[in-house]
């Protein structure tokens, strides 16, 4: 198993990579091989004064960066030679099995979206977020931004990718699936939702519990909550606030330090062939680590091909 | 000035409700005249047991009631002597300049829609919740949940609303409107956010601050933030769950205290020539009292004038 990590995206790039490098062979005993893709002369010197084992790794030199805020693109066409560029390419040619940055977030979408392909079937790949609940588990809420405008089938695709990964990674055996809604009863909402609830009832491939709304999000009512990106990504920022105002608020709570997006990585395109997690641009060491987890976890798992199953039955 | 109020709407009605006119006239110097709406023998009672003062007040005898979970405009058409359909005919015939009820929202919504007129041009009424903000402020979210589908005019029109609500009723001066959306800059969003940004952009009146993302929903960035109903409900559903986990997790804090939207009274009808003021059905003695506050500042500040006159204007 061959994980490409690029070692140059993020705020704390390539310092708190190489740390996480760390962090992640002192915890796994069995740990996957690295490709490390940036600048090899400061990823040499980092990783002596580190201490990084070698055994496992290889630093694949990529002398150009794309910057956090370079039109995806663009950039991507214009820096064959970047870390994201040589990431995918990697990625494509079968040389990793799982790509992994927390570089700039639109051109590892639009890399995800054109580089590998998607699923069979899928309508567009989605992107998904934890949600940190009260009892202390999770939940996954997807699309969270990548698909704005959606149709009903693509709702009932979301349903299916979400239920396989909280089932698989997120160790939920039957993830109840909610639709996110402005009331209870069957028939409400705006035309999407109304046309994707008979979608899910039919859907015999996850187990649905009817819609939720806004005041479920925190609660386990539904393990996988199904909107379109535009809502979704309007939930994740506002709940990604609240650890900002706890904050503020001088609030020491257990609870609300979970809103901290921060420590769980990154989060995993869904509906694509191969795992491909963004990480935030202000990941530090044990995000890194998370994130390299993840893949890992993804691959042992065999996520992609179960949603390829999943998805092929339906 | 005349407030007609249901007596028997809300889960403690009319107990709660006569408690709220205590409040009401122990707070007010310049009270309004009160057309109180319910079973006459029942109210009597307690309005003797509470010792309310009997000058401005008129009993107004409406043997039934509608209760929260039946149909609202078929309850409506089957109860014409419910609290709530004389309530609408008072106020359709010009004996009451507003109307407040705790009770079933639909019925109230359906009777705000139907028995009086919408403001010319408006092309469909809406209802709005006020933001606790984290600066000490309050502003102003709408739709939340009267219209799932929105066009593009409609989130212009709300944006006009608004602003005015804002102006005479929050006492914000110069309102700023923001477009709620997946990202920051002109050309981010869903196709509705896509097509609504020019129309807020060229509105002279109103002032137009551009897109603003979950994370500013608690914060100052604007006053008054603009969405289709979908979006709305779920924000402010998930804002008032907020309260309650701040409960569960045992934490007191004022800011979060002000999630309790209870205490704001209710939510006035906007787009409609009377204040029609929809409250919430655990409504106590406070939320009534801040009720018909409500009611007679919307009067007293021509709020439905003002608006009419804007809108005419774009």
């Amino acid at each position: 198993m061959t994980i490409g990590i690029d070692m140059m995206g993020g705020d704390f790039a390539p310092l708190e990579a190489v740390k996480g490098l760390s962090l992640y062979f002192a915890a796994h005993s069995y740990p996957a091989r690295l490709l490390l893709i940036g600048d090899s002369d400061a990823l040499e010197i980092l990783l002596k004064e580190h201490k990084i084992p070698r055994e496992q790794i290889q630093i694949v030199h990529a002398p150009q960066v794309i910057d956090m805020h370079e039109h995806p693109t663009r950039a991507l066409k214009e820096k064959p030679d970047s870390s994201i560029a040589v990431g995918f390419r990697m990625l494509a040619g079968g040389e990793a099995d799982a790509f992994i940055s927390a570089g700039n977030t639109g051109a590892m979408l639009v890399g995800a979206l054109f580089s590998i392909k998607a699923l069979e079937g899928v309508i567009r790949p989605t992107i998904s977020t934890i949600i940190p609940r009260m009892n202390g588990s999770t939940g996954l809420l997807l699309d969270v931004g990548l698909n704005a405008d959606c149709k009903p089938e693509q709702l009932n695709q979301f349903a299916i990718m979400g239920s396989v990964y909280a089932q698989l990674i997120l160790g939920i055996e039957k993830p109840k699936v909610g639709l996110m809604n402005v009331g209870e009863e069957e028939g409400k909402g705006n035309l999407l939702a109304q046309a994707t609830y008979p979608l899910l009832k039919e859907n015999k491939h996850i187990h649905f519990v009817g819609n939720i709304e806004g005041r479920d999000v925190l609660t386990d009512k539904a393990d996988v909550m199904v909107c379109e990106g535009f809502t979704g990504n309007i939930i994740l920022k506002l709940a990604e606030s609240l650890y900002e105002i706890a904050k503020v608020q001088e609030i020491h709570n257990p609870y609300f330090d979970r809103f901290n997006f921060e420590i769980y990585g990154g989060t995993p395109v869904l509906g694509v062939s191969k795992p491909v997690i963004i990480g935030h641009g202000i990941s530090g060491a044990t995000a890194f680590m998370n994130m390299i987890h993840l893949a890992q976890q993804m691959i042992e798992k065999d996520v992609m091909n179960k949603m390829r199953e999943e998805l092929k039955a339906d």
